[in-house]
């Protein structure tokens, strides 16, 4: 027999993020997960729980539920400028699936993917599951964004797709629409896909989310119910993508998942379709917080982007280990910077997505191992 | 850039079962897809239901709820005789995503595993996915088990794993216990891993169901909620391997999955550790539908191994595109043997999780096609 694991399970590595999240106890104040703290809104469970009652629990279709693709094909038409059909979407087991089928259908071995860095963690552990190498895009010092100019200078013979993620997981930065426009004609230039992870589109406190298939058509756009309504649990994403893609991927996601849960698909379809104040305010509570991270940072003097989006902020310290360390030591977890890249070295993540209460105890903390 | 799609998505094809599922609509007698047509039992929604309704909607440690995996670690010990604790467990979306992490973690290019030809569709291509090769094993003619010494003589330098599916799919044979520890030894004999698919242990209508992982530990045991408690819709499986397998596994769960639906594994406590009286009168409704086809499809006098369990017979046919396309031209759906692989052509697969007023139906039907 041949021994041995295949090569790129050794290739990647258990997530530092899961791990702090699980090594966590009740005990801890924990911002190391992306995770809002609000419970999903009344409607939604409502749905979902009719979908149970009425015996909605058998496989889907593949792609999902029509009434769901239609929900979102008019969902990205209207607010996204994406002109997709139902029959261009797969509805997928959380943003994490749907990144999955998309970099496999389209990654192997010997191609190159551009990556934020600091990124999501999980792009880059995705791109080498395909066997590919994610190459590490730095980022604009002043607001973390991903600079188009810094991303071109990468793009090699190699090179088959780029990774964008507005707003930012772990940065809270947000592209401009200039920006956005600017990596569309790039990716055009050079015939490259762009899968474009848009989970947090909805939470933003400055700027305009963008989209780049409104503005070129090789995009798969990746995005979720999980972090708009509070549903993380429930594992319902989707990607569009032109549809000879679509089918390719498909192929992937039949076998690998076959459908995406029944009821969490119904529980989605009210997400989108049902009424969004749910969204505005859970928007306008991450907001306060922010704000209060935002001045607590300034006052301890740390040096950071301000977030223009999502629920982190990413200050720079002098030592992550040290500092993830004394933080644990004082019972709050949080995120040391490399775990999203090379880049991130030096930084940490710090999830607001907790109650200003546990947000002003743990900067009280902070300020104690700052100021000691 | 690099044009094209990943080569292992070129290997890989769209299941001709869920082809035939998506194109059947309502007025057709679907006896095409593998699927309980009974409802979740009651307790197991009620469960659901009680975990929406506490906000049970947040991700979950990526092996799935403490509870949940002691109550399969208990399980898998008392039932099938394998000893393995929580933390030899991961909770899965559906046996499919246990079977992909699985093969993914193992096998790469180069590597050989072996698979019962006729077996389930996604064995052979999840294998591909991982850019690995199937070999397929012929089946025993008179009742279509898999034959240790047909597997030995397949075996190469170059073979890491056998998948093992006992009830199978598509044909309802089941493993003897004498096979399934002739099986371990010729895995062990040759340091191979068993992927043994337990979906149907369940639903057996003669023999006795035995585990692998009972006999020889290089066992990764894949099985589901799915069929047993009618949840196809709720994307629930598990694995349970040696705990270092298990750990490298996690690391592609957590990338392409996060976790499993928090909602999905609550219910699945309830299907576990609740009555289980609805079992057993699901498998008498079976046992009594399995019995009318098979006296239907010996009145028809075509040949077949009569099932052991699982809710599929596979008849052989004279021309297996053409009986299909008869079948559906009177509005019954079945699936092409060769869907199964190439020692499947020629036969035909009826799924009986159908009622008996449909199969009644449909034989009738049948009965039609091949006496005209």
């Amino acid at each position: 027999m041949r021994a041995g694991l295949a090569s790129r399970i050794k290739a990647i590595e258990i997530s530092g993020i899961r791990r702090a999240f699980e090594a966590a106890s009740g005990e801890f104040i924990n911002l190391g997960l992306g995770e809002p703290d609000f419970d999903t809104p009344q409607h939604i469970k409502e749905a979902a729980i009719a979908a149970i009652k009425d015996g909605f629990t058998s496989y889907t279709f593949g792609k999902g539920i029509e009434e769901l693709r239609e929900a979102i094909s008019e969902k990205l038409r209207e607010e996204n400028g994406i002109d997709v059909t139902k029959d261009e979407i797969i509805v997928t087991s959380g943003a994490s699936e749907a990144l999955h089928i998309a970099i496999h259908t389209l990654v192997e071995r010997g191609d190159e993917v551009l990556i934020p860095d600091p990124g999501f963690v999980s792009y880059a552990n995705l791109v080498k599951l395909a066997e590919g190498a994610p190459v590490s895009v730095p980022l604009r010092k002043e607001d973390m964004t991903m600079d188009v100019n810094a991303a071109s200078e990468l793009i090699s013979e190699r090179t088959k797709a780029i990774i964008l993620n507005s707003p930012a997981n772990p940065t809270g930065a947000v592209l401009s629409k200039e920006d956005v426009r600017a990596f569309a004609e790039l990716a055009e230039d050079h015939n490259l896909l762009i899968i474009s992870d848009e989970v947090y589109e909805k939470i933003i406190y400055e700027g305009e989310h963008a989209s780049p298939a409104s503005f070129y058509e090789n995009v798969v756009t990746v995005n979720a119910v999980s972090k708009t309504y509070a549903m993380t649990g429930w594992r319902l994403g989707y990607l569009a993508a032109p549809r000879s893609l679509v089918e390719e991927m498909l192929k992937i996601h039949q076998y690998i998942q076959a459908c995406a849960s029944s009821i969490s698909q119904k529980a989605a379809l009210a997400a989108l379709t049902g009424p969004q104040d749910c969204v505005a305010a859970m928007v306008r509570e991450f907001r306060k917080r922010r704000d209060f991270v935002v001045e607590a940072l300034e006052r301890l003097g740390l040096e950071f982007a301000k977030p223009k989006g999502a629920f982190y902020v990413f200050p720079e310290v002098e030592d992550e280990d040290d500092f993830v360390e004394r933080m644990r030591r004082r019972g709050v977890i949080v995120t040391p910077g490399s775990a999203f890249g090379k880049y991130g070295k030096n930084h940490v993540r710090i999830s607001y997505a907790a109650s200003l209460e546990d947000l002003k105890e743990a900067f009280a903390r902070m300020e104690d191992i700052i100021n000691r």
